[in-house]
């Protein structure tokens, strides 16, 4: 069926917008396999320092565009994990918008979940994915899940919110994660809510897992 | 999780245009899990008799319509098969536009495939679901498939497949088909090529029945 027949751990990819719900159908997958069993890998954690970002005003950033994460060095490590290697992640401050000197130890683990807005549209990184997995949400409920996060978790101004989601954020979207859609296997609308979803994917990974 | 914690059968919804690959996808799963395990319960067994269709000419009945179907005898005939029962389900003749006067017996099954391209849009139908599935396909696809279809297996002529696709396939998938997938809770896009959308659904389904 899948190309991934050797003993390679199962990769899947979940990418879409911001407020989509996708972080939460991660968890909850997560929370339904055992932490033992998936890991969790996340794209942004391979930001570009601010300098070498296209714009030097870290409020100008635009971290929604994929050249703004170093995609390559992602792709490398993802495929070292898959084949059951260790690899030491960067960790991203995102309060310098420096990687640190530290660096996170990844273990290798039974399944893998990609997950990023853009990992969809990343050729590299597909490439290494059993399962390819766009969450979805309508744009209003999108952007009111950001406020509220931003606001209540980040401290955010409504004004602040709004000037990133028209500057960078909504056009980044439709330039590059909608179109990234058609690359995907399963399409889960309703985000992390949409406890059937969760349920089809635990089920896919734990009869993979029976299956060896 | 699911509302269907009794010892009830594990209904699966599968809706989507004609020409989406629905129908392919349910033989894939079934060719996978096994025909004596899935039972594929269709909604167009439950066309009206011609005399009671709108509209009596028989070139111009709407057959995408939810007004041609008898819909409430299919609910409560599906009702029947999930909780362990037998139903006499009806079998329309497309050439005469009647059911004819035998019945085809169905015998309850672990697992029921619900399809049709209006499954997801009928409530009664709908709360029966213990997962229901859109496939989705773009709309010159769809209508490729359908000429194909149409043309090779029913000798029909592209200017007669043209004529029924804007006067009723086209308007009832805008009005009907396209709204139901709001209540999807999978949406599988390039419908029965999508291998690894069959491998999750057929993953789902063995997971659930190895958990009883």
């Amino acid at each position: 069926m899948l190309r991934n027949s050797e003993n390679n751990a199962i990769v899947i990819g979940v990418a879409g917008g911001s407020g989509s719900g996708k972080t939460t159908l991660c968890e909850r997958v997560i929370e339904a396999v055992g932490a033992e069993t998936i890991l969790l890998f996340q794209h942004d954690a391979y930001y570009h320092d601010l300098s070498r970002m296209p714009v030097s005003d870290p409020a100008r950033i635009n971290y929604d565009h994929p050249a703004s994460l170093e995609t390559d060095l992602c792709a490398e490590q993802l495929n070292t994990l898959r084949r059951g290697g260790q690899v030491a992640q960067p960790v991203y401050d995102f309060s310098t918008h420096r990687r640190t000197a530290e660096t996170r130890p990844l273990q290798p683990h039974p399944v893998i979940l990609v997950e990023g807005i853009l990992v969809l549209g990343e050729a590299a990184l597909r490439e290494h994915m059993d399962l390819k997995v766009f969450v979805d949400a309508d744009s209003d409920v999108r952007i009111l899940r950001r406020i509220e996060r931003d606001i209540n978790e980040r401290g955010r101004s409504l004004a602040s919110v709004r000037d990133q989601y028209y500057n960078t954020v909504r056009p980044s979207y439709e330039e590059f994660v909608a179109p990234s859609k058609q690359f995907a296997d399963l399409i889960v609308p309703h985000g992390g809510q949409n406890t059937a979803a969760v349920e089809v994917i635990v089920g896919y990974i734990r009869e993979r897992l029976a299956r060896g």
